[in-house]
């Protein structure tokens, strides 16, 4: 077991060196929304999510019959099923199913990384599992901050920081990151009261605006289920 | 007077908006070492620095009989007068000079933000009188870290979070930009002792182990001087 592996933090995809992370498992990490709707649907029994970037791609499997999750800024598009808030990805719309899902940050990053060793997805929902997973593999990881249109957000770090916090104090792993260490400390922060904290977010105030921010506390829940999304052959599968 | 000024703070010169900012007054940090030395070198009487971002240039400067002071990775380049420390910028070297000035990181940051309103040079030594000066400006502040290489470092962030903190309290500012509350945050941690909290940064270490780490106890001090160094025309100049 390799117990000197390197953990970094990114806090933006236009920060990603991907020359550095050929050999990395990258944890992709959106928060509000796109992570926690991905980790609630494979709990849910999907079958597979298919990550696309653009609208037209999206619209394109709608025509082909799949089931399509897609928005932008928030809001449902008009040709798909449902749009990116964790509670649309029911047991009763989801179990057994392929679903295309296209969001306004998250899901064009797990294409991004596509150059690594594995790209899977972290939230809090499912980050016990995954740092437990994390910490059985000989790999050094990233930790991918989906941030909003490329910018830092502080609900992406605060999860980040909780990851990093529990892979460093395993001993497994060390780290020279600044984002890392900068991480943990506002982690620390946000640690007696997540929901508070998340309180000065910007895309709080968003979702709060759009009335899309009922399911902030769900996504703030840790281990709601220990499934690991992971993707494979550019497509999301569930594993454990 | 404008009361309800927007504050926003960028971690990395790639994550720039140009777009954003060009009614904007932009203040580039980068307290290890770059614009501590800016601002030493015009506390010590420094007419004008010309900043160059490419080593050809600063060749080129030299072989026209200017004063160089230029590094890379934090190493002298072999045909400069001097570096990158703000110890190098003595008043019986710079009073009254030009100098022409190259680092890896802060010089060519400076011509990035040449479409802003104004681009003026922060860092501890001079946070007070730099407060001070933005508050009376009825103008957009943009606290732009000068990071590692594009990359999120620690002492820039809390200098920024210092001076975001000061601005936010006065009333006269607003934002809604995560990265000013996260500096804030991270300052909050560093403040009761920023040499100790510096400890973890990468660049403390690349620094170290360097040994150029001599001015880093100076370069964290408040209000060495109250010069804040501005770009006009694409040079340097020193205010107040």
């Amino acid at each position: 077991m390799m117990t000197n592996r390197r953990l970094e933090t990114c806090f933006s995809p236009a920060l990603f060196e991907s020359e550095c992370h050929t050999d990395s498992i990258i944890v992709i990490i959106d928060v509000l929304r796109a992570s926690s709707s991905i980790c609630t649907a494979f709990a849910n029994g999907a079958q597979s999510i298919i990550p696309v970037s653009e609208v037209s791609e999206a619209k394109e499997y709608k025509s082909r019959g799949f089931l399509v999750a897609a928005e932008r800024d928030g809001y449902v598009l008009d040709f798909a099923d449902f749009g990116n808030s964790p509670f649309n990805f029911t047991r009763e719309k989801v179990e057994g199913k392929t679903i295309v899902y296209s969001t306004t940050n998250g899901t064009g990053l797990l294409n991004l990384t596509s150059g690594s060793f594995q790209t899977i997805v972290g939230s809090f929902l499912n980050i016990s599992s995954l740092t437990k997973w994390l910490l059985a593999q000989d790999r050094n990881v990233l930790l991918m901050c989906a941030g909003w249109k490329n910018r830092f957000n502080i609900e992406d770090t605060i999860c980040a920081g909780s990851i990093a916090e529990k892979l460093l104090n395993s001993g497994s792993f060390t780290t020279i990151c600044d984002s890392t260490y900068a991480a943990i400390d506002l982690w620390s922060l946000a640690k007696p009261d997540i929901t508070g904290y998340i309180e000065k977010a910007a895309q709080r105030t968003r979702l709060r605006d759009k009335k899309l921010d009922d399911c902030i506390v769900f996504c703030l829940t840790p281990d709601y289920t220990d499934k690991i999304p992971f993707m494979k052959n550019g497509v999301l599968i569930g594993i454990v």
